[in-house]
């Protein structure tokens, strides 16, 4: 276990597990299992719960490379009860054969407080996920019922990777950009159990590099490599904390649909530790 | 199918379903059936498909009082496939018995707009639900998918009805609240397919009533009332238009889980009735 700064008294959560794996592969590449089953390759469709199927075989070709692992809820939703299955079996294969890879649940939830409790239930107990991403608009007491899991991770969305995210997170509170509040309320008011993290994407390097400077040690969780266009050593440098580490760098289409997925996941950590280092 | 001012020549969707179901059953009741296992009567736990049985009974003891049916995902969620299967034999149910009465998917969902898709076919496709609640922090461009289906409902979220709504959304933006910015967006901007509604909190009746004022004849999904303490005289008067409609009211825990739902959804329905005409 890896403590971090002025942090070593709290339970073991997902930044202890996620740093472990991360130095333990040298790795800081997160590999996104988005398995839209419209891109599924053939021979893989034909199964019963051919997303789970499809996962088993990228997490064969992938685990050495892989950091962690996070599954987009909206693509196993999208197949329904079957949909779901596949996840749940996905989580059962990598608790019994990869259990040091932490698993993130990319689902973007918040609700009032009875629902989200609803929602943690499944998260963290049904699926059995370590950490899950959060939406910030309904504020802090919404998303209580993740926060208090001192050994779970709730990673909160600053600024998210898509062209049009500056529309509500760049309006001007009191001059600076709400993404700049929202970064701040987490860092100084909602991280009581030392378990939030942040959602910037790597399409936007500068605020990544604005977020580093604001919220010291905080992890931060950076979607958008890949097909989404983000730059490895932009954001590699942006991001980076003194150490070497504090990034979960995911990448989703650009690995788990190229050609040789094992390939592509070593060539891309690869590609990150060069900026690391360097 | 009852035309709204200026809205006459777009596609039907479910502002035209909800007004004539509305009108139909002289309610602007909305049942939450927020079926948490949980709280389900000790009778219903025992079959396979628990919330699925425990949902028909509802739907059996209370439709004649219902203009729409909301399910807030989290519920089934939490119950894994089998909770995710209830759900869809509610909806096959519904659309059998009562395809008349509108559905709402309570599931503020918000992605990047190639995980919006696979959300979107999830909520109106697999499912088949009829209008969907969003959260707008990312922006429009990440829930297009959403926005272009003109035959279906999105209700973004503006006011929600926790104690804590105001952390993030009374942020003020140029001396503005953040909820008044988003309102105003979605009215002007977000609304080209006229599709679009606002949720608002009835534990805010102040807040309502502006919003009210700022988006014309804009149908608001208003949650919050019975457990969650909305006063029903304070939410009608804040919110009705002028025609004594454009409210969709969601009461969920008080009707659903009363020792008589029948006579709760009556009740309910009644006093909103008298301070409609009041």
């Amino acid at each position: 276990m890896i403590h971090i700064n002025g942090q070593s008294k709290r339970a073991m959560n997902l930044v202890d597990k996620y740093n472990t794996r991360a130095a333990a592969v040298d790795s800081l590449l997160c590999i996104g299992l988005d398995s839209d089953f419209a891109r599924l390759p053939e021979e893989f469709i034909h199964y019963e719960f051919p997303l789970f199927i499809f996962n088993r075989w990228i997490i064969e070709q992938t685990h050495e490379y892989a950091s962690a692992y996070k599954m987009n809820m909206a693509f196993y939703e999208a197949r329904g009860d079957r949909g779901i299955s596949s996840l749940r079996m996905t989580m059962e294969y990598l608790q019994q054969e990869h259990p040091d890879i932490p698993t993130i649940c990319d689902a973007k939830r918040a609700d009032v407080p009875s629902t989200s409790e609803a929602y943690a239930r499944a998260v963290f107990d049904w699926f059995g996920f370590d950490a899950v991403t959060l939406n910030p608009y309904l504020g802090k007491d919404a998303l209580q019922p993740f926060l208090k899991r001192a050994d779970k991770g709730c990673i909160i969305l600053c600024r998210t990777s898509n062209p049009g995210a500056g529309e509500i997170q760049d309006l001007p509170v009191n001059g600076t950009p709400l993404w700049q509040v929202v970064a701040e309320t987490v860092y100084k008011d909602w991280n009581t159990n030392q378990n939030c993290m942040l959602v910037v994407g790597a399409t936007y390097p500068e605020e990544l590099k604005q977020v580093r400077q604001m919220v010291g040690d905080m992890t931060l969780l950076v979607p958008g490599l890949g097909t989404q266009g983000g730059d490895v050593a932009q954001t590699v440098r942006a991001g980076l904390r003194e150490d070497g580490s504090g990034l979960i760098l995911n990448a989703s289409r650009s690995v788990i649909f190229s050609e040789s997925p094992a390939q592509a996941a070593r060539q891309l950590r690869d590609e990150i530790n060069r900026y690391r280092t360097a």
